[in-house]
């Protein structure tokens, strides 16, 4: 039998349609422009691509995506500033920091200077712990991408057991807190793993995103799995994961491709964040 | 061969030296008392035992330890009220409140409503934010101890198979974030959890907290593993943990007695953490 191929592309567009709503209900019936500013630093053609899609979509559903561009070499007060002036600035709705930031910037410090109300990609220190707490608001989007994908499923992660093969800030630490929130039994494996066949081959769900392409192959998959792939890799002129996609289908019972798959799912989620923050202006 | 038996009690007696010494520098040089404040709503036999051996080191190492006394059906106003005048008091270094605390309270609000600064437990969503994210400062008082433990033994977690059995806010969780930035391979397993022996029996490192005696008996534990017992439970007169001692102990490489394992060691990180908490008072 061969994996259920879930399409992104479709849970994507049902958020932006939901998004598009609220947009629409906050714009008739409060005196706002609904505005998020995006603080991008030096250039990036990688991230340049993300924001891309994501300023699309906000044109798409209604929302001013502005950029505020400093310089690579900026100082970090100058930053700390100008985040601090969108903090007040009752015309901002939202904002975003775009990363990699350069090598001299603290992010840290960076990050925690956004109001966490305002804070759209729930990166700030309290917003984390918020979430990792239980008290879920506003979630990294990656993370919320791959739970919408679970839900979109019915899937109840309740009970199972869930492989995570990514222990970062931004994907594999959210997402543990948010699976344990939800009663999963869950594992996080990394570079660090000393034998990952020995986890993934006990996965009833396999969420992996180590940008290593073709690192599962179908050996290391559990039969009938749920495979979700988070792996974004560019090979030449292609984008691909961390699965070996088409070995991979045969054994499981549902896989999202790349691209088509988590990719644009995050950045509906990204916009559903951005409805939060631009509630949270209104109360 | 049998395990190594850890000495909680040792392990408390050289972290509560330190913090003396520190406390001793802290007064000679700074004209302050340091004070730490303990908001109490109602009674609670099993949490008075803890306060009793808290307070009792804080009186040996030099630090006021003070009880602030609510009514079992204070509001939560009030609380809230308490905990921001503690919050702007000069006198008050540090502010805990006393688990558990009556069901017509909001936990997170009343925890957020203490200065992360003078946050002693680290409950506060800033705290365990910055925690899942790396910037490790004042962190919870069991995990912190499994830490101190690991650390007394120059265990290297890095790579290491490592289970915890509890995924509570107060442990679970946030050790598995403090084991993630050390790049262990950690598996979270609870009470949803289908078949804990398939976990269990692969970990190196064992970190139960379950709360059931004998949970963890010797066909659950992998030869040559490091087991530590961070279940307490009360049965008749006695303390014991969640892991059969006896037959564990021969299978075990290193093992955490109760009583005397991560109890002690926690009490003593809890004014470790104080010394943090007076610090930044200071600073």
């Amino acid at each position: 039998m061969t994996a259920k191929v879930i399409d992104g592309r479709k849970i994507a567009k049902n958020i932006l349609e939901n998004v598009a709503k609220d947009i629409k209900y906050i714009k008739s019936n409060y005196q706002i422009k609904p505005n998020i500013t995006t603080i991008i630093i030096g250039s990036n053609p990688e991230s340049d691509l993300y924001l891309r899609l994501r300023d699309k979509a906000c044109n798409e559903v209604g929302i001013i995506s502005s950029h505020l561009n400093l310089a690579e070499d900026v100082s970090e007060q100058k930053v700390i500033d100008s985040i601090n002036e969108l903090n007040i600035d009752e015309k901002v709705h939202g904002i975003f920091v775009q990363f990699p930031l350069p090598k001299h910037l603290a992010i840290d410090k960076i990050i925690n200077t956004i109001d966490p109300s305002k804070d759209v990609e729930g990166f700030t220190s309290h917003n984390m712990g918020c979430m990792l707490l239980g008290e879920e608001y506003i979630i990294p989007c990656t993370p919320l991408a791959v739970l919408k994908i679970l839900e979109n499923e019915k899937y109840d992660v309740k009970g199972k057991d869930i492989v995570i093969v990514n222990h970062s800030n931004i994907v594999g630490k959210p997402l543990t807190a948010l699976l344990l929130n939800r009663n999963a039994s869950v594992s996080v494996c990394h570079i660090f793993t000393k034998n990952l066949k020995q986890y993934t081959s006990n996965a009833e769900v396999l969420i992996t995103g180590a940008g290593v392409p073709k690192l599962i192959t179908v050996d290391l998959v559990k039969k009938d799995a749920f495979v979700i792939d988070v792996g974004i890799v560019k090979k030449e002129d292609r984008v691909c994961g961390d699965v070996d996609f088409e070995s991979v289908k045969d054994i499981a019972s549902k896989i999202t491709p790349v691209p088509g798959g988590v990719g644009p799912v995050t950045v509906a989620c990204s916009l559903e964040n951005m409805t939060k923050t631009i509630n949270n202006c209104i109360d």
